[in-house]
């Protein structure tokens, strides 16, 4: 069946019918005019916007509309932990040509409600559109924290540690696998790559952990690549940074396809997007407590550098310093 | 100049060069990982989202992109001020192709912010993609309410007069020479409709002042047609409704428009979309005080019917009853 054939009715009906769980801050969710929540009292919202095109960000024969979803998710999820924030609701927005079938959604639906599930989600709302041309999906999520938990990317100082909370490099690993017919003979490595890309997982919890530990600075996520985003934080901070090239927490799965593939696994790690792991600035007298903090949550932390007063970015190699340029990727150039 | 010239940063810098009031609640605007807000003590927050395509909402040689943003805030405007809460601040997602002109992009802001002053909106926050397709904008609204001014669809009682705020047809006569080439010899009525259709005025406080009378028990916005939009509304309360049709208000362009087209104007005031009125359900004990709120504010308002216990929706014309057949726009049929 082609969404045509169920029309706009039939299409929110297909919507509706996915299960969430209840949520005590959600007056009015889904039908109306426009969802109403009840906000926390004594907390900011925060807001993040998404566009999820495709051919640009999913490959429909690449990725299942399960992983399109779920993915969508993971991306809005990183944006409001790089903020120190909790992920609370979604709104969905979807421009769809006539003929996509009804099972389009209903699955991309499902991928949404699985991430959802993870990460305390509720979907209160969206709009649906035909279209002459790429399925689009725009996802605006809303977030919540207190004002002291706020982490913007402007208060790094000198002498922080630079921490990273995953291994780099796996997404971009299998992007390359995904844009590239490659056939290669190590098909574990080849999966795990496949599934950081195609269906991350959300960052959730680890930069409402960072931020509870009252010792990061400034705060971003890597989702546009480690070199990208380290400079977007420099630069909001008018500083610089040497990372050093041995602690850097590359993918297992990245470096043997790297090697198989015959590519350059340093280059994904920094200049590859799409890890969805947050990087953060650390006060020094406090790394320690925010290691354990972590630890004690579940989730990894790795130092891998300093903050610099003077601004540009550095990376230590066999004790050379050598210039980094940020690198990542732009829909326009 | 082309955005693919401009890169992502440079579209960024354009749209941030667009100034806007300070608006205390605004934390962190537009260049963080996301939008931090601080929500008014008291006041509920609604959430409502729109997709805009190319060729499916907006032709690129009808409309200018002034117009393309400023009617895409009054569509969402119109779906806060339904639940009868002030819009507040706006993100704005853009899927755009790599020629597409920088100016488009300056031009749509433009029309964003304009419509934003009018309305006391902060634009926030958004994304931007590249795409090869119909260019698409996401504009999701986030509003404010007190929880007792709430205004949902489900509140219709039989003997409640049926109001609408503003003349009805002039936004579907507008499309109707949109999408047909006609040269007519009624220049101003031309002028007029076309105006209703290509940039029409957000029903900014007329559904703020409706909830604020304490006598409205269900509300709704016509965007998608009276007929369409009073059926929802019927629907969600389990009622029908009686239109007098000698006090339908029709918009005076729209009938000198449809004689010299020879169109039915009936039609287009009960089922065209676009005219982004309000439609509410008043206590019938109550009217007289309602109606002079709404002039106190300097806001029009027409009883057009009644809620009736049966369901189905009625039109009354010289003392005969017909049936009215909900019709509006459908994306997929």
């Amino acid at each position: 069946m082609q969404i045509k054939e169920l029309g706009e009715t039939g299409v929110l009906n297909c919507i509706k019918t996915h299960s969430q769980g209840e949520d005590s801050q959600v007056i009015i969710g889904i039908g109306d005019d426009a969802a109403v929540i009840n906000p926390k009292p004594g907390f900011l919202s925060l807001y993040a916007c998404h566009m999820l095109v495709e051919n640009s960000h999913f490959i429909l024969n690449r990725s299942t509309p399960f992983q399109i979803g779920y993915k969508g998710v993971t991306k809005s999820v990183a944006d409001i932990e790089a903020m120190g924030a909790a992920s609370r609701f979604l709104l969905v927005g979807l421009s769809l040509p006539p003929d996509t079938p009804a099972q389009f959604i209903e699955e991309l639906y499902e991928g949404i409600y699985a991430a959802n599930a993870v990460c305390g989600i509720s979907t209160i709302g969206g709009d649906i559109s035909d279209c002459q041309g790429p399925i689009t999906i725009c996802l605006t999520i809303v977030g919540e924290a207190k004002a002291e938990d706020i982490t913007t990317r402007e208060g790094a100082r000198e002498g922080d540690y630079i921490v990273v909370t995953g291994a780099l490099g796996a997404a971009a690993a299998g992007l390359h696998l995904v844009l590239n017919d490659i056939s290669l003979d190590t098909p574990e490595a080849v999966q795990e790559v496949l599934q950081k890309q195609l269906q991350p997982e959300p960052p959730w919890g680890k930069g409402t952990t960072l931020a509870r530990s009252g010792a990061v600075t400034a705060m971003t996520d890597i989702s546009d690549s480690l070199s990208h985003n380290l400079d977007k934080i420099c630069k909001a901070s008018n500083k610089g940074a040497i990372l050093e090239l041995k602690d850097l927490p590359i993918a297992a799965p990245a470096k043997i396809v790297a090697a198989a593939a015959g590519c350059d696994v340093l280059e994904w790690a920094l200049n590859g997007g799409e890890d969805f792991e947050l990087l953060a600035c650390v006060d020094p007298g406090k790394l320690s407590q925010v290691q354990e903090l972590m630890q004690q949550n579940g989730h990894d932390i790795y130092v891998i550098g300093r903050i610099i007063d003077q601004t540009g970015l550095y990376i230590r190699q066999d004790d050379q310093l050598k210039a980094l340029s940020p690198k990542g990727f732009d829909h326009f150039l």
